[in-house]
C-alpha cells in the first residue's frame, strides 16, 4: 500500500511529488489587487483580441500552460497526463487547451476546487508510479462565468453584497517526482456537504461547512491541529463564507483565527466593487502558484494547507429549486 | 514503479482491479431493444413521477448506486471513492448522487467518455494502494440531454440521420481489490483528437479518429493484435463512426472486422427511429456491465477491450464555429 492510510479520508504522499514549474496569469482587475505582484503575468486587457470571452478563456489557460513548461525548458514530450477542469458547460476551457496540447488527457469537475483536485490526482498518479510529470491546469474568467450562471455583463444587473466576482486567469503546474519546489505531502478529497442553503448569490454560506468538513477531516486523520500550519488557505469563500467558517470552528471549540484566510479575501481590494470577493476556478490556482509559492520559495512560509472550494451547481438546478451541493478539497504543501 | 511502463500510454493494472459489483439501469425505449436482456432493470418510464427530467436521471443514477452496493451486500462504509460523471451542465447528476452518498467525490468530466474515463481512475486509486474499493457511476438521458444540447423535445425537431439517440439509464459499479468478478488489466487514457469536424449532428466521424488514436496506442504499448481481444468494444461512436473507424484501419492496413463492436449500434434496433444509434455516458456503461459482464460470466467473452468515446463541445462552442475536440479512454477488461 503506497501511502495510504485505510480507515482515513488523507491519503499520505511519502514519495512527496513536487510543484516544480508553474505560471499563474491574471485579468487587468486582478492585477490591481493586492496580490498583484505574486502573479506571474497580469493581462493588458481580458480579451486579448478574441472575438468572444470563452475563446480568451481558452487562450489565457493555454499561455498558462505553455509558461509552466517554459518556466524549467519542458516540452510537452515530457508530460504524461494533463488534468484540467473549469467551471463553463462541459469544461471546454480545459478541453479545448488540451487539443493544443496534445498529451493524455483527464477530464475533472469541480468547480471552483478543481485546482485542489487535479493537484490531489496528479500527486496520486506520480505516488503510484503512474507518471513522472503531470500538468495541471485550470482558468476561469468574469465574463463567461457571469453570462453562463448569471446574466450577460451587457445588462449591468446590480450584485448583491453576498455576490462574487469570478476571477479572470489561469493557473497551471507541472507536478513532479522528482525536482525542486514545494511538495504536496498529503490530500484530503471531500464529501458532499450540503446544509440547504438555495442562494446561488451566497456561495460562501453553502460552500463554508463543506471547508469545515474537509478541513476537519484533514486535521483528524493526521493528527494535526490548525497551528501545525502557517497558512489554511481556503479558495474562494469570500467574506461572507470565511465569516461562516470561522463561526462553525468557534461553535465546534477549534477556534481557527488569522492562520485560515481565503483566495476570494485576499485577490481584490474591498474598494473594487467585488462583493464579497472573488471566485472561481482560476482563484485558488493563481493564489497558490503566484502568492504561496512565493512565499514559500522566501521561507516565509513552510506548511500551507490549500483548501479548494467548490459549489457544485448549475443555473438550471437553481432554478428547479434545488439546495447547493459544496466539496472541499484539501492539498498540504509543505518546504 | 507500481505497474507502469513509461513512455507508453498504457498503465498496466498487476494487482488486476475486479468489477466486483455492479447496476445497469435502462429506460423503457432502451428495453426494447436488443440488448434487453441483458441489462439488470428496465424503467417502465423514464420520468419515475418526478416533475423535471434532470431529478429523473439523479434518481436513476442514485438507484443504480444503491443496487450496485446491494448486489454483495456492501455499504457506503465500504466504499474509499466516488467517481462520477454525466453529460449535464457541472455534471449535476453526478454531483446529486454523491450528495446522497456522501463518500469522498471525485467529479470527472470525459462526455460519453466518462465511465472508462472513471473506472481507469478507480483503478489507478486501487493498484496505488489508495483505496480498496471505489465505486464508478455515470448516467444519461434522452429528454434532459435533448434539451440541453439540442431542442427540448416537445419541439418535435426532425433528426439528421446521422444524429444519435441519447440512452435514458445509468451504470455503478463497486471496483476493488480483492473479490470475484472481470479484472481490470491496463488503461489508455487518450489524448485529444480533433479532425475539424463541426457538425454536432455528425459526433460519431467527429469521435471515430479518437477512438482510432487509443485503440492504436493500446495496441503498440501491449504488443497486442486486434485479434487478442474477443470483442473491442467502442462506447457510442454509432453507424457513422463505426462505419469511419473501420475506414481509418483498412486505410491503417490493419483491418478491424467484426471484433469491433459499437455500444451505440447495439443498443437500439434500426427500426426505432434513431439515427445513428445511442449515444451519452450510460451507453458505453450499461452495455459493459450489463452486456459485457454477463458474457464473462458465461464465459462467451473473456478478454474485451471497452472504449469510452467522448465529444467534448458544448452548444456554445458549436455556435462559435468550433470543431469538435473529441477522446477515447480504453479499459482492457479480463477473466
Amino acid at each position: 500500500m503506497a501511502g495510504n492510510r485505510m480507515g482515513t479520508q488523507t491519503i499520505v504522499f511519502p514519495r512527496q511529488p513536487r510543484l516544480i514549474a508553474m505560471h499563474s496569469i491574471v485579468g487587468p482587475m486582478e492585477g490591481r489587487g493586492p496580490m498583484a505582484e505574486y502573479f506571474h503575468e497580469i493581462l493588458p486587457d481580458d480579451m486579448l483580441e478574441q472575438t468572444t470571452p470563452e475563446k480568451a478563456e481558452k487562450l489565457i489557460l493555454e499561455m498558462a500552460i505553455e509558461k509552466a513548461l517554459n518556466q524549467k525548458n519542458l516540452t510537452k514530450e515530457h508530460i504524461q497526463y494533463y488534468i484540467a477542469g473549469d467551471l463553463l458547460n462541459q469544461i471546454i476551457s480545459a478541453t479545448f487547451s488540451a487539443r493544443s496540447l496534445n498529451v493524455p488527457y483527464i477530464g475533472i469537475y469541480g468547480a471552483c476546487s478543481s485546482f485542489a483536485e487535479g493537484v490531489g490526482l496528479a500527486a496520486v498518479l506520480l505516488e503510484g508510479g503512474f507518471a513522472q510529470k503531470v500538468l495541471v491546469g485550470t482558468s476561469s474568467h468574469y465574463q463567461t462565468a457571469e453570462r453562463q450562471y448569471r446574466y450577460p455583463i451587457e445588462l449591468n444587473v446590480q450584485h448583491k453584497v453576498t455576490s462574487q466576482h469570478t476571477v479572470t486567469g489561469a493557473g497551471a503546474v507541472v507536478i513532479s517526482i522528482d525536482g525542486e519546489g514545494p511538495k504536496v505531502t498529503h490530500a484530503t478529497f471531500g464529501k458532499i456537504v450540503d446544509m440547504g442553503v438555495k442562494d446561488p448569490n451566497d456561495m460562501g454560506s453553502a460552500m463554508a461547512p463543506a471547508a469545515f468538513d474537509t478541513i476537519s477531516r484533514h486535521l483528524e486523520d493526521t493528527g494535526r491541529t490548525i497551528d501545525y500550519y502557517d497558512l489554511v488557505l481556503t479558495g474562494d469563500l469570500g467574506l461572507q463564507g470565511l465569516k461562516m467558517l470561522r463561526i462553525l470552528a468557534e461553535r465546534n471549540n477549534t477556534p481557527f483565527g488569522e492562520r485560515v484566510q481565503d483566495g476570494g479575501v485576499l485577490i481584490y481590494n474591498q474598494h473594487q466593487g467585488v462583493g464579497a470577493g472573488g471566485s472561481g476556478c482560476a482563484c485558488s490556482a493563481v493564489i497558490t502558484l503566484g502568492y504561496v509559492n512565493t512565499k514559500m520559495y522566501l521561507g516565509e512560509l513552510h506548511k500551507v494547507l490549500i483548501v479548494g472550494t467548490g459549489a457544485l451547481l448549475n443555473s438550471l438546478t437553481a432554478l428547479q429549486g434545488e439546495s447547493i451541493p459544496c466539496i472541499a478539497h484539501a492539498i498540504a504543501l509543505e518546504t
